[in-house]
């Protein structure tokens, strides 16, 4: 029996189902590279449930799963992921491997990320059009830019999340407004401008979280701490919308005003 | 102070940060009407956090929430909410009238349960183009309808929501096949017919979750117990999606190739 359990976000984002399995499950094991998880301590989780996390790697997971498989064939594995699992397409993959060769398998869900950066900033999650990742220039793509455009024109909003290198090094949202602008200038095109209203959150879910929604040129030059970072390119707006980026991520008033005259 | 706290999805779907909060909170309230959360027992968290749980119903949150507001000026006051909080309007609303007078809020994210059915099926939430709510017949909207056309023809997945009345009475994925034949009909469309790949995900995230996937027709004379229901119709599919669909809702290869083959 394999589990995939959902850390969700921040230090304490498990679910009590969760943690139940935790402590019911013979081996356990822990993905952490597919995304960043502020403030979480495996040591501290260990202690809690009193045993020990077998760290899983990239290579283990895409490369190597027969460790996993052959545990999970004979005894009750957890396999903890952070956010929801199943996001990242190779969890998906790791789960087909189990049923295909007979291994029972179970999800307990965890926060996403997108759900709660979503939340955090007042943006109903049914407008929300496909996302994309903007990936570090080195790698370019021009995908987040046209999923942008899409969804801009036709007035829904857009998450873009920011690309994560194996040794840790997340992208800033500066960095991926930076990139956006030269997606902007390169394809000529009028979606992603200065003046285009923008929002931030950094650290969804952890105590620290920041939100913060202005003009795109205004934002590049602040400091929204460490990462992660996300960026919400909102489209058309409810008025509760509009009054929760003014309240809650501090848009001014002439800029959330600007954006709904210009939808 | 007022912390809205997600309950996630299941009777033990709150996270660890959020139980946390409640056992320190000095007033508990809780908003149960607009999910139906599956094997949640109110008084089973009251026992395990040693206090009485208010519930906030329709007309307390919207209409008078002034009981709420008060109580947050002098004392730190759970608000707790199914899924993760601020999916609903009715949430964001609440949450700038406490801000406006000068009410501190905090967020405690819960599973959505549109992350969640996405991983069940094995679908890249990423791909998920805008969602929207089948309202009961006596109520029509052709709204569903138009962002089902609008996503498919782009060839991104879509989340269909079932209306749910006040009086807990959720509508079926059955019904909500049956009312979707009704508007390509009326509509004269060619996106949602008998033959179409469609996905039904029933209680995610309870013990006994079911999701199944197969021909619109075939799915709409199937049992799939108790709501809530939701419905996925998948745009373009990845190979591994298409493996997930086969593998762990039990689509028909031929349905499945049938679908690739039409996109």
């Amino acid at each position: 029996m394999l589990t995939f359990i959902g850390l969700g976000l921040g230090p304490e984002g498990i679910s009590l189902q969760g943690l139940r399995e935790l402590q019911e499950a013979d081996v356990v094991y822990a993905e952490l590279y597919t995304s960043l998880l502020p403030g979480f301590d495996i040591s501290q989780l260990e202690r809690r449930i009193g045993r020990q996390v077998k760290r899983a790697d990239r290579k283990m997971v895409e490369e190597n799963p027969e460790e996993i498989l052959t545990a999970a064939r004979e005894k009750r594995v957890s396999f903890l992921v952070p956010g929801d699992p199943m996001v990242a397409t190779t969890h998906v993959d790791l789960r087909l491997r189990a049923a295909r060769s007979g291994i029972k398998t179970r999800i307990i869900h965890g926060v996403s990320i997108a759900s709660a950066a979503a939340g955090l900033l007042g943006l109903q999650s049914y407008k929300f059009g496909p996302s994309a990742t903007i990936p570090f220039p080195d790698n370019p793509s021009t995908r987040p830019y046209e999923i942008l455009a899409e969804n801009f024109n036709h007035g829904w909003h857009t998450m873009l999340f920011l690309d994560l290198r194996e040794e840790r090094e997340a992208m800033t949202a500066n960095e991926a407004i930076g990139i956006m602008f030269g997606l902007e200038e390169r394809l000529k095109g009028s979606v992603f401008t200065a003046e285009s209203l923008t929002a931030v959150v950094a650290r969804a879910g952890a105590d620290d979280v920041l939100v913060r929604a202005d003009r795109a040129e205004k934002l590049q030059r602040e400091d929204f701490g460490p990462p992660p970072h996300l960026l919400v390119v909102p489209g058309r707006l409810h008025f509760l919308e509009a009054d929760a980026l003014e309240i809650f991520a501090g848009a001014p008033k002439e800029v959330v005003q600007w954006h709904m005259s210009r939808r």
